[in-house]
């Protein structure tokens, strides 16, 4: 390794179990609304050529919740067969009840799979830092693995059971390494800001963009971003000139947000559906499980004349 | 039917699926954290015998969302084969992935059980009323079963997705019958009112026996309540004092309101199983699935305090 490079490696953290931009892979359906092979990993392929580093399969905007277990096993076995390199797919297995999680974690081990990025068990509010760690841990004893790695999936807004410091805190003594980062959606700069300061071994990846430059200047991993489906090489491209100390960086982050504010006015999946189906001049690619729908024509409307404004080319 | 009898029925709609005291059922553990089917059965019988017109299974109190498919499943046919009519047992099936409802509302079907309480898709947020309304029309289409009744689980502090007005009268337009009442754990008598008020022919049942007279006062169908694994014969007196209009409701009624304040001090599951082991004399009761965490020894002297204060007779 030259010099050089040996310098940019070194501005992340070697140890980080993941780092760089990630896709949580958008869901395509078929008309029965069951998951769409096909469309499924041609999307998958593209994104990790045109600068994704890896995929975040079944987590928020892959409408995971939405899946059986089975549906999501089989989508991810579908991607693994597809050709797809499992240790560049992170899968969502953080289920409500521990079995659950136990059963997607082992299968998605048995795939090739790395890493899982988890939730909490989110129906019952209010729990202690122990109970829900008595949850994690109910899994990663099941598991009984120790080069699997786990990411703690914080995003209150929807789970309504936030990773906490004190939660992460007894995790890692409990399980040292197998803790090894988190994905924040809270979308607060100030809490993903504390995780970093309070963990700075852990692989903290903020789930927007919006933060993908600010958290690499104070030690992140990258980011997790829905809109990683969208724009892949215009994210990655923050990560690239920041770790070639480019000052364009700054520029180029201006243009993402400008980009990721303009979808943020209408639903995010539904939105990102929308915006891909005009991109890949697919109409199915709007398709969506309840309890979403699509964008309505007003809305859909808003959207194009937002990312249009945002100087989006989706030619 | 003696006239005096048909007077009493007609305190009640005959119309109604189901009315009177149900007791979501606690679910006992062995020590590797697997449900008992003994004890289970125990307490759904003695449950039956003491004072409960029915069960509801694999709602919040029988931590539901910790087990799986197959767990509840198999919970269910144990309780059937030994001996419990389905007919009364009131079965949860709402599940955040519309395949998951589907299969466990039709393995309770084929286990012979008439209704289904079902929680809406529970992890997106902000959901529109069409959305969660076409997550319950896949279930109810899938079904194909006219005799079959779902009553809606309105509990928005654990699952952060209201069953307002406009979504159930999206389903009762589109389903009719099938959408038979509703169970309101708001805990707010603003809300039943407004769903008495709104939909007189559906049996709403408060998730709290605090407002079980209320509740029959305004057309009412009784009450599916935490504490009715407790004291399933005083809340019962009730029910049956006010069908008898015995003007010592009331005072039952305040009665249990004490009971109920009594155990309210401290989180409710753990409660009801610290309680229930104190009262069976059996310390593996208070066994709990994570998330959920035994009550502290300060807690256990707190609600035993409370509990007594309130007049309960645990032996």
């Amino acid at each position: 390794m030259s010099t050089a490079s040996s310098t940019l490696q070194n501005k992340i953290n070697p140890d980080y179990c993941a780092s760089g931009v990630w896709a949580p892979l958008l869901m395509p359906m078929q008309e029965n609304l069951q998951f769409d092979p096909g469309r499924m990993l041609a999307l998958g392929e593209e994104l990790l050529e045109t600068g994704c580093h890896g995929l975040a399969m079944f987590g928020t905007t892959s409408e995971a919740n939405s899946f059986s277990l089975q549906e999501r096993m089989a989508a991810l076995e579908h991607c693994v067969k597809g050709g797809i390199d499992p240790a560049k797919i992170m899968i969502g297995t953080g289920c409500c009840a521990y079995p659950d999680s136990i059963r997607l974690t082992q299968h998605s081990i048995d795939q090739g799979c790395q890493m899982a990025l988890m939730l909490p068990p989110f129906y019952y509010k209010n729990m202690t830092a122990e109970g829900l760690a008595n949850s994690f841990s109910l899994v990663i004893d099941a598991l009984n693995n120790d080069q699997f790695r786990i990411l703690l999936y914080h995003f209150p807004a929807l789970s309504g059971v936030p990773i906490t410091p004190e939660l992460i805190t007894i995790l890692r003594e409990r399980h040292g390494n197998i803790i090894a980062g988190a994905k924040d959606s809270s979308g607060d700069w100030s809490n993903t800001k504390q995780l970093l300061d309070a963990f700075p071994d852990l692989a903290i990846f903020p789930g927007t963009e919006h933060l993908l430059l600010d958290g690499l200047e104070h030690g992140g991993a990258g980011t997790i971003s829905a809109s990683a489906n969208l724009v892949p090489t215009s994210i990655r491209k923050v990560y690239d000139l920041w770790l070639q100390n480019d000052p364009d960086v700054k520029q180029q982050q201006d243009y993402i947000n400008g980009v990721r504010t303009a979808i943020q006015g209408t639903p995010m999946v539904p939105t990102l559906k929308y915006l891909t189906s005009l991109r890949l001049k697919d109409p199915d690619w709007t398709r969506l499980r309840p309890p979403m729908v699509n964008l309505t024509e007003a809305q859909s409307q808003q959207c194009l004349s937002a990312v249009q404004a945002a100087g989006l080319d989706l030619s």
